[in-house]
């Protein structure tokens, strides 16, 4: 099994959640799947410094680049990648998504996608391959999927509002329990949105990687 | 129990090798450990672009901002902290170990412990508190410990060389063994020294971590 990690950087406030991405990296390494971890090669919006909080507006960071910290270098440009080639995709969550994969932290529900991932996911919903979405990158299921598709990102009463004014049906989750679309083949998992524990997160992160798993084999 | 883990930078070629810090901070979570995760506030000593491999010359980056990027912003300064607060304490590996906490990338087996660090570690060694050391943060041992104290980075000869000529004993291991130093209490443990997976890497650190827990709960 053939599987992409979509990362938007590296750190919750500016970039990929870390802990939910190394999780995921460890499922899939646990359960014998093939790792490829692609990310944009696009400037971040921002710079935020994670200790203060603060925006660091002198700053600025590469989204690859900065990716790569977390898969130790191995990662390349979605730009350059075929999603044909894969059997699946998950995206961790962090502010990445609504920053640098997305205009959501501005825009809201009227955000758009990124482009480039908006064709490539699109051609591996079109493959029927599942994708799977954790914390606050189901933001974008009624982007990618329409109207109708069905998806969670916990129980925060904001963002589920704008997931419905897209179109898309919110479920209201525990953190132990994952939304699954069957019909679209997504799964979706609130992880950081509402666990409080890195062993919490990792219960997320593990169930949506066999649940993406095991859609992945019925293909 | 209450461990520190301490970071040394976030990225494994200028600060803390990341899947092995949140491999500890998960597996200290599922064991019941209250966790204070710490790094020195001092400026890296480099900043390295972990796509290419190059080093950004232009680039300025803080190891206690950068750490906090893992720790999702709950990361105190070591030079703030009392190591009376604490059972034990975890340094995961990653260049920023000898390029941040020491410079053993320049100074190899003449190398310096950052002084804030070593009075640190030293004040738990000598209140017989138990510390794990991952990957090629075992280097610090002869520094921390002092001449006879025995550890593993694997098998790698040059470094295994560097460790000897410190004055310390340097036991080759395989990457699912520790070596402990029941005497002085250390546990140290190849990680990514010798891991060709997350999953490989994730036993090496889960491993670690029991020990030291288990050091900690006969003090």
């Amino acid at each position: 099994m053939r599987v992409v990690v979509l990362l938007s950087g590296c750190g919750v406030y500016d970039g990929a959640e870390i802990q939910e991405s190394v999780f995921t990296l460890l499922s899939l390494s646990q359960r014998g799947a093939t790792v490829a971890c692609l990310a944009p090669n696009i400037a971040q919006q921002t710079v935020i410094d994670h200790l203060s909080g603060d925006e660091q507006p002198e700053e600025q960071r590469n989204v690859l680049v900065e990716a790569a910290r977390i898969a130790r270098g191995a990662v390349s440009a979605l730009e350059e990648s075929d999603p044909s080639d894969f059997d699946a995709a998950i995206l961790p969550g962090g502010f990445g998504v609504a920053r640098n994969l997305s205009d959501y932290i501005s825009a809201g529900s009227d955000c758009k996608v990124l482009p480039q991932l908006q064709i490539w996911l699109q051609t591996l919903r079109d493959a029927r391959r599942p994708i799977g979405l954790l914390c606050i990158a189901p933001v974008l299921a009624a982007r990618i999927y329409g109207a109708g598709v069905s998806c969670t990102i916990g129980d925060d009463p904001g963002t589920a509002a704008d997931i419905e004014s897209m179109g898309a049906r919110h479920q209201s989750c525990a953190v132990a329990e994952r939304c699954i679309d069957r019909e679209r083949r997504l799964v979706t998992a609130a992880a950081y949105m509402l666990g409080q524990s890195p062993m919490e997160v990792w219960q997320s992160v593990d169930g949506l990687v066999a649940d993406v798993l095991a859609l992945a084999g019925e293909t």
